[in-house]
């Protein structure tokens, strides 16, 4: 079949998709799992007296991929018009006809298409769950390291007080781990079977259709929702939800990474192979790639993440018009979360950081970001509000007139009595960055006490 | 001030938000929360010994809104371009001049207004909880009557087969429940303080910082967040996500009502008073009013928490590009999902049911929604592939000759010696809904045994 | 390469594409178009003596995707990292390398691709014209057969003064005119070529730039913009917005059919083959798979569509965060829109109109929609005021106790001395549709006029 | 009645609309539209006979807002839930009893709305013309004085090849004066009344309907459309999409200020008053609150067009669910767009430049963004491929051992014959931008020639 989304080409698809996932939702990978889906039901039915025990057995032992003819499968989809009879089709010619009649017995689409959708969001969540947790600790040891390097702290794109970038870094990690947290909190909600029958009731079921659909649950390593849900569809627009909030914060990473990587400030850089051609008119260039990337696919993300949202206000007992939506939109989600967390992870790993730019930059403004620190002085003897006052004039009149920040300050008549030029020059040289390394330790004993108890796949 | 936004005008107002949340935002309101706000920082400040006891006192008898002079301080916002400078204005003037300057003492905007975001989505979360319940409640009961009222079940638009009404109520409880269970998992997450000076690293407060937040959280009622997350948004993203699904759910229940009280199927309708004016050119019109508008708030609500969260990308310490979003969408997303609560509320217990139209309904279509039944008894005799081949065609030539279901499927030689006339008469009069009523139970004691356990308020 | 976007799936990639634009789309056919581009930038710049006539010629006769390996291709995109030096090495193995040394000459990534997305809006904006100029002759062919075909006119969902058929299909076709109308206006500014060179200026070009960029878009039949536009996305995000409302119009369609093809309602129906089979567990149904699908393609491309505009605040010369978003989205844009189109046209063709349903839904609801007729009676002898107020009461009471129109307004002594019997009988039998058909022969009327005048091709 | 929403409280509300457009929305200004467009409605009826004469001069003369007892129209509004009935009550209260008949006499709420939707788009399009033939200017104006101004080109946040200031103006100044052709095509889709009666028949005007409607938009300005559009909503969302591209130009331009005015770059600046205080606790800091604001402006308008988009697929004759979000999303479209077009305007007139950063900024890396033209010399020598190559090793190894660029080509043997060291002093002493300001020639050229013909007021 042709290909034609460029997110699949043989050319980009290493940038819209990690293996993993795209062998999860490629064809075979796809109808592999529904498969599994039709041969766990035909078990639970099998069990619950309402099928015979070798149509199960044989139905188990069809239920191959590699079995499918894969032609006649998609020409009996088209020629249908009805998504799942082409499979059912396929799999009546290889198995034997007493067996053939209770394949897919009494279910409907949606038990197929949303109990895959609760494996996807297994399979993702572990995905996430153990990359955000790779990437917490990459995050964590790199705070450490640079729990002290002094850097700019930056406002509306301005020098302001100096950080440390193990603050800076501590505030990932401190959001990575909440979505840690999400992922703990949504577990037993996004995780449930579907089996509805045609209406929602299990009409074709009889009485079992209750203990039918939790021993399919179980068989699939799901839980028993109780009650169908095939138009409520708050579960998966939840676990898109998180999925696009993660793929935010990444967003967020590439994005500070690509503005510090900027020559002007140079204070990050990613690690590029030597093989990488940054660009081909001017060969000096080598463009934060990998940074950039991660804030297109957020934006992606987050927009198919609140399709699956707007898609779901569905009517009465099954509503194509928003859930079809979904069979689009939930598997893009995934496939660039993933590739977005993948992304971040070797970032983060490869990142190199220039404490001396980073020096440097403060030096480079000419020391005015030290307003805070002589504000504090100040205040004591002359008052918050005039010592805020008659600092802003000074400091205005002083880069104007292209002094530096001691000049401007030491120059002007009331506020030099109130400050030691000594201290000036101790604090351009050690810039104080008050409490960022404390809030580095605070968010790296939380996380590692966390870590401590908590399991390495996503329980 | 002259009003500008059609939500705000004294004709509609009330159909976007209740009076409740117009006090919290109103300039009124959130200039209370904000005095209140640095009350507590003062105060917090005095404890630590960063400010006279004294000033702390001052400011907090001072913190009063009905003592500020607002057009001043509207003037002072204005001439000063700072989004808090004209509130510190107003206080100098009636604070004594060795308190003013202990005001807003080594603190930024985003402390106050991020502190204010935590304090809205306590007051927010407080009513979603409360109001979630109370529309459970409704729900549960009506479910509990209606446990085994046969209506048609409704796939694609188009008639399946029967459920009952409580089964599509206990749908919707269901999720309603789920988004109680949300509102619990997020707490810890939302009701954070924030308090980071600056940049984030509280430079101002030298090393006595941290026990500042903690006391000042404290006050307020507060978890203390450990870490600044000034630029670190998940936070207020997730809350107004989960704002946006309660208001989805809201508008599927809205949007069902809609649909079920057309003329045609009539099955549901809205209480209305006497003097409602449905139409004034067609008179005879009665609206539904309350369940269209459910629909309208939910598309407006998603639309807002999706820009919350797309404006979470944001730079360095501080990005106003996405922050200053914020200011606009979370109040929209909070006053409009509180009106949505407040009329659904209404809606579910002023909710009329017409269970002769469901019976009706069943009629109407003639009896071809048995053709589930008719298929579970001919797949014993036929196999399924072939009792479903020959019930469809059979039923489309039936529909096309203008037969019923039982002359359909009687006049039919292949069926008719595998299904017994009287079987389908009863059938037809007593509708088979399998297993609705079983799930009703389950939903309703899963809900209740939950529900006596938990607070009324939001612990 | 393994295809991972369920849209192209073997088994349902012809509901989410149409096979002219998936080849487009495709690995090779958009190689294909690159290399066109890549062959009249050679052109251009032989003409311009920037490079030998030789060379243009060599790279001409060798840009044919099927003389590339495919697999190396892919390879050295992946191992530079670079989105077009993948295929640049790829032609050097097959040109000369005299020749070789002129490809790509001067050029830059986004020359190529933005080239190839003017290509890509000449093709869609072609499909787009001449599916739409279909769907609207099929939809005024029907109009002007159904222009007096009595029915409910539907507001909020319930029953109001009658309409035709054709004046209802009369709105879709004038809306589907304005689409065509906008197709003509964005031509001249979305159909330019892209000749930009590293930063915009034309860098590597010396002075030759402009004449180069000239005749290059004059070669691939394109517009010459004037100014590089690599950071000015308003024309593509305009075309996707034009795309997303004709999706949305399709939606509506589709939205009206679905909720009219209620077996309620009846009014409507798709045309569906023997072979479909609408539901396997009940085989009496048939659901309008068309018309839901028209509703799904429209919400994601709304969403794609957005995604565009929100990616178009672009930094400095060239900004991948935002661009590179457009690469997955304009391409699903198009091939969503042109399924939404292909859907529609058949939808409509095979529309199957049940007049007998429309007069019958209107008696079914004991005539009130008569109450806009009554009240222009009333108010001539009682006031237009307490005209409304009788009936509003009459009407409401009269239904209440089961009455029909008549019997409601003829058992109400002050309304019925003003009104008269046959009269009422007579406009229940005959509904007055007032200008209901008037405005069906405007809006054909203006719609052939300007089809006579106007071209079958996108001029 | 109290303000709900900060856009338009004291303190804020300047930045969040423009008086001229928040006195249009204000709840006076709404009603001012709505009685006249109920006054031309009566005129239109008198001029067709429809209702007396007298009539419609006494609902002339009556139709002013001050003569309303608000209040009353507020509490019949909310009593009635009907959107207009107040309205109608609060003139029956002041017109003659015979006359107060005639008022809104067969018209229905989206009569109203809708015409007003027409008018809305009327005073927002010539506000939108106004501005942007302003800023156009400006921006004319800088391209011309910076025409030559070399500075550094950048691309994924690199520089690169050099341009001129002139240059990225000349991309603004063409992007908006697409958008004036916008404005100028959708004009006539856009400013259409609408008068479609209970369900777009006009069932109550008899046969006189289209006149009437002819007549009511004549005297309105506004176009006639000939067919009613109740649920056809492309009009609406088109205007916002054309508006919500504008505040992304005007975003565009604002980010491109906020990132070129970080300390690090310096290259422009916006103008603040001294009463501006950029930072209470860092004095010394100035933020670019303007160019900031525009960002923020323009992800929110961008959100509320696509809410519009998103409602638009409406049903039957009329659709609240839809509709209603109208009401709310068009008018801040409106609000916003104009807030941005002023800001923008200022910030443009207002914008501070140095030339002497831009220098200083190429200066700063070395020199090594002179690559491109490194490799046209190299290109002819060594053919294009050799010498990228040589180029990309010689300029990575410079970097990294801490050589500028000369002496990293210099250094090599291989390139250092193929280069004149004079030739590289001179290209790095004065940057070559190519084509840069001939694309400014053309831009203004174009931009003057079109201007010189066009109106001042959108026509």
């Amino acid at each position: 079949m042709m290909m034609s989304r460029i997110a699949d080409s043989q050319m980009y698809a290493h940038l819209w998709g990690t293996e993993e996932l795209r062998s999860h939702f490629s064809e075979e990978g796809r109808l592999e799992s529904w498969l599994t889906i039709l041969a766990a039901l035909a078990e639970a039915q099998a069990a619950n007296a309402m099928i015979p025990a070798r149509a199960a057995a044989d139905i188990r032992s069809s239920a191959k991929v590699e079995l499918l003819d894969l032609e006649y499968l998609a020409d009996e989809t088209k020629r249908s018009g009805h998504s799942m009879l082409g499979l059912i089709r396929a799999l009546e010619q290889i198995l034997p006809p007493d067996s053939a009649q209770f394949v897919y017995y009494g279910a409907t689409v949606q038990d197929v298409t949303d109990t895959w959708m609760a494996l996807t969001m297994k399979t993702m969540g572990g995905i996430a769950w153990r990359q955000l947790r790779s990437i917490e600790q990459s995050i964590l040891d790199l705070a450490t390291e640079h729990r002290n390097t002094a850097m700019a702290g930056r406002t509306h794109g301005q020098i302001g007080s100096p950080i440390t970038f193990g603050f800076k870094l501590a505030s990932w990690a401190d959001e990575v781990r909440r979505h840690i947290h999400r992922l703990s909190d949504g577990r037993t909600r996004w995780l449930v079977g579907q089996l509805a029958g045609s209406v929602g009731t299990l009409g074709f079921f009889g009485r079992r259709g209750p203990a039918v659909r939790a021993d399919f649950c179980n068989l699939l390593g799901l839980f028993d929702p109780g009650m169908s849900w095939t138009t409520s569809r708050d579960r998966v627009s939840e676990f898109c939800m998180v999925q696009a909030m993660i793929a935010t914060t990444m967003a967020r990473i590439g994005d500070e990474v690509y503005e510090l990587a900027r020559p002007e400030l140079a204070e990050v850089g990613e690690t590029t192979s030597d093989e990488t051609v940054g660009s081909i008119t001017m060969p000096h260039k080598q463009n934060p790639e990998g940074s950039e990337h991660l804030v297109t696919l957020g934006r992606i993300v987050r927009s198919q993440a609140s399709l699956v949202l707007e898609s779901s206000v569905q009517s009465h007992e099954r509503d194509g018009r928003g859930w079809k939506a979904e069979w689009v939109a939930v598997p893009e989600v995934c496939l660039l979360t993933s590739s977005s967390l993948r992304i971040a992870d070797e970032l983060i790993r490869g990142l190199t950081v220039d404490a001396g730019s980073m020096t440097q930059n403060l030096a480079r403004t000419r020391g005015y970001w030290a307003s805070e620190w002589a504000l504090v002085q100040l205040s004591r003897d002359l008052g918050k509000h005039r010592a805020q006052q008659l600092l802003q004039e000074a400091l205005k009149q002083g880069w104007t007139g292209g002094l530096d920040f001691k000049e401007a300050t030491m120059s002007h008549p009331d506020l030099s009595k109130h400050l030691d030029a000594d201290k000036i020059d101790e604090v351009l040289r050690q810039p104080d960055t008050a409490s960022a390394a404390l809030m580095v330790d605070v968010v790296v004993a939380r996380s590692n006490s966390e870590r401590r108890e908590e399991a390495d796949q996503w329980p």
